[in-house]
C-alpha cells in the first residue's frame, strides 16, 4: 500500500478571491511543498510556512500524515508542478508549474507529464495506492477541465472557503475558453488536450498515474474531492475503464449533494469517512466539521485506510500529537524567515521557480 | 532512522579502467537511479538497468534493500548529481553530475550543494540517519579530496574492482591537480574547494548532509568504505567534531588494512559487520567474500541496523529473495530497452542530464 501526493501549483490560484482568502502570496507558493514535507517527515523542513488558513484551520496534510503514523503506508511525493523546493523526497515526471487558466496555453507540460506519470504508475510494484493532490485554485482548473471533457457530471466543483466563490468561478473559466483554442467538451477523449488548454499540471499527474497504476491491474483508491472526480474523469477519456474508489471525507460530501450520482457515472464506488472533527476534543480541527478545506492532500484516502483498519477513531488524537509537533509560528499561515536563497543555493539549483503559487484551496 | 542514499555521477567513471571493467557507459549512466529505485521499491521502475557487474555480482544496493524489509526503516533518496532521471522519490540540494576531475572545475556545484545539504540534514526530525553512496567512479574522487584535504589517512581508497587499479588512479588525480589551482592540502579546512575542485557532487550532498545532522544533534552513521572515510574528513573540515560511525562490511576492511587507524584519526567508532556471504546458499553473493563490489548504496550502515536487532543472520535469505524479484534480463548489468525518450517525456522535464555517469565502483 503506497498514498501518492501529486503536488504542484497554478496562478490560477494568484486571482483574487479564488483561493483561501487572505492567504498570503508566500503561502500561497509554499503550501504544496509544505504538505509534502508533512506527509514525509510529519513537520515542514525546508518551506518556510506550514500551511494554516487565516482562520486557523491546518492543512489537511497533517491528518494524512497522522494516519500514515498510525497505520505506517508508504507514502511517495510526486512532483506535479512544484514552484518552489521541497525537502521532501519526489519523483519528476516533468511537470511544470502552470499558469493562469486564462492565459492561452496554461500547461504546456501537461501531455508529457501525462504519459511519463502514466508510465510511471504502470510501473510501481504496489497491489493498492491512493492518489491524492495539493494544489491551491486547483478546484478552479478540474471544473475547467471537467467541463472541456464534455463532463458535465457536477455543476461546479467544491470549495476550501465556506462561502465558494462560484461566480468568480464561472467567470475564470469562461475567460479560459475565450483565450484556448477548445472549447467545452470538444475535448473528449482527448485528455491531453484538455489539461494542456484549461487545466493544470497535478490533474496531469494524478490521471497519468491513476490510468498507468488501473493498467496494470494496481487498485486505485483516488482519496479526495472534486478535483479527483476530474482525475476519474481524465482517465476515463485516457481509455482506461477499470473500476476505482473515490474516497472522501464526510466534510466533502456533504458540501456536493451530487457527489454519489457523479462517481457512479464515472464507474467509482464512494467511500465516505467521519474522521468527527466535531468532537469537542477536536480542537483546531473543528474547523473542518464547520466547512474549512473539508478535503485535500489525500486525506479522505487516509481516512479510507483507517476506517478499513478499524482505527478511525484514533485520527483525532493522532492528528491532535502531529499538530502539536509541526512547526507553527503565530496563526494564519505561518511564515518563517525565509531560508530559501540559501537552501536552493548551489549554482546549478533544480528549483521549478518560474512562476507563482498559492494555499490549497482544497477538494 | 533514516536510511539517507545521496546518488549521483561523475565523469571521471568513464575513464578507461576506473570503475568496473567492461561496464557499458549505459551501465554507468543508470547505475545510481536504478540504486535508487530498488532502495525505495526494491526493484528498478524507470531505470533501464539492474546493476549486476560483469561478472554476475549484484549491485549493493539489493542488500540494503533486503535490510529495510527486515526492518521496515525509513529511507530518502538525495540527489548528488544523478545523469538520468531516476523513478524513486529524491530530495534536490542543487547538485549536478560531476565532470572528469580532470578537467578545470568539475564541480562547481559543489559549494551550494554542501550549504544546502547541510542545511537540510540539520533540519531531518530523525534521532539518528545512516548516509551512504552511490556514484561509480567515487573512490578516485575521494582519493583526489582526501588528499586536497591534507588527510593522507589512507595510502589509497578501495575498489570495487578484485584489482585496484591503483596506478591509473595516482595518474588521475595527479592530473586532477595540475589542472586545479588547488595543491595536496592546501584546501585544509575549506571542505567546498576541495569538493569542488577535485571531488564529485555526492561526496558534496553526503558531507553537507552529515555535518548538519551531527550539528543538530543526530546520531550518525556513515554506511560506506573509503568514500565515507572522505565524507568524514570533510566533515571535520567543517569544524563539526562530533563523533560519528563509520559502519562498513567485512569484506571493505579486509581490503583497506589501515582503516581502523584512519576512523580512529577522524573520531570515528568502528563498526565492521560480516553478512556471511561465504555461506554455500549466498549464490551470486559470493562474489562479494571473492572480492568483487565489497560495499556501497549504504550497505555497511544497513548491516550494522542488522547487527544491532540481531538479525544479522537473516540478511542471506533476504536478501536472495530481493533478488529474486528484481528485473534483470540476462546477466553482466542487463540493459533493458531504453524507455528515457518515452518516461522523461514532458517538454519541460526536469533531468539532470547533461553529462554522462558510471557503474558503481563501490566503496
Amino acid at each position: 500500500m503506497r498514498v501518492i501526493l501529486v503536488a504542484g501549483t497554478t496562478r490560477t490560484a494568484e486571482i483574487d478571491g479564488i483561493s483561501a482568502a487572505g492567504a498570503t502570496r508566500d503561502l500561497l507558493l509554499h503550501t504544496p511543498s509544505a504538505d509534502a514535507e508533512i506527509l514525509a517527515y510529519g513537520d515542514t523542513v525546508r518551506a518556510p510556512v506550514t500551511p494554516v488558513s487565516p482562520t486557523g484551520c491546518p492543512t489537511p496534510a497533517v491528518v494524512t500524515r497522522a494516519v500514515r503514523e498510525l497505520l505506517g503506508f508508504d507514502a511517495t511525493v510526486v512532483d506535479g508542478g512544484l514552484a518552489r523546493p521541497t525537502g521532501a523526497p519526489s519523483v519528476s515526471v516533468g511537470a511544470r508549474p502552470g499558469d493562469d487558466i486564462r492565459e492561452p496555453d496554461p500547461v504546456p507540460t501537461a501531455p508529457g507529464a501525462f504519459v511519463a506519470a502514466r508510465e510511471f504508475g504502470r510501473a510501481l510494484p504496489d497491489d493498492r495506492v491512493v492518489v491524492g493532490e495539493t494544489i491551491p485554485g486547483g478546484t478552479t482548473t478540474a471544473m475547467a477541465t471537467l467541463r472541456a471533457l464534455g463532463e458535465d457530471v457536477l455543476e461546479a466543483t467544491s470549495s476550501s472557503l465556506p462561502e465558494n466563490p462560484l461566480d468568480l468561478k464561472e467567470r475564470v473559466v469562461g475567460s479560459a475558453f475565450e483565450s484556448s483554442e477548445v472549447d467545452p467538451g470538444r475535448a473528449a477523449h482527448a485528455p491531453e488536450t484538455a489539461l494542456r488548454s484549461v487545466g493544470d499540471p497535478v490533474l496531469a499527474v494524478a490521471s497519468g498515474l491513476a490510468a498507468g497504476a488501473l493498467e496494470s491491474g494496481t487498485d486505485v483508491i483516488l482519496g479526495g474531492g472534486t478535483q479527483m472526480l476530474a482525475v476519474a474523469a481524465l482517465v476515463r477519456h485516457a481509455g482506461v475503464p477499470d473500476r476505482a474508489t473515490l474516497a472522501t471525507t464526510s466534510y466533502l460530501a456533504a458540501d456536493v449533494p451530487e457527489l454519489a450520482e457523479a462517481a457512479a457515472g464515472l464507474e467509482l464506488d464512494l467511500a465516505v469517512s467521519d474522521p468527527g472533527f466535531d468532537a469537542d476534543e477536536a480542537g483546531p480541527l473543528s474547523a473542518y466539521a464547520e466547512g474549512v478545506a473539508k478535503e485535500g492532500a489525500a486525506m479522505g484516502g487516509a481516512l479510507r485506510l483507517a476506517d478499513e483498519a478499524g482505527r478511525l477513531d484514533e485520527v483525532v488524537e493522532a492528528t491532535r500529537a502531529v499538530l502539536g509537533r509541526v512547526t507553527v509560528d503565530g496563526t494564519g499561515g505561518a511564515i518563517r524567515d525565509d531560508p530559501e536563497e540559501e537552501v536552493g543555493g548551489g549554482p546549478g539549483e533544480e528549483t521549478n521557480g518560474e512562476t507563482g503559487g498559492t494555499a490549497d484551496d482544497g477538494p
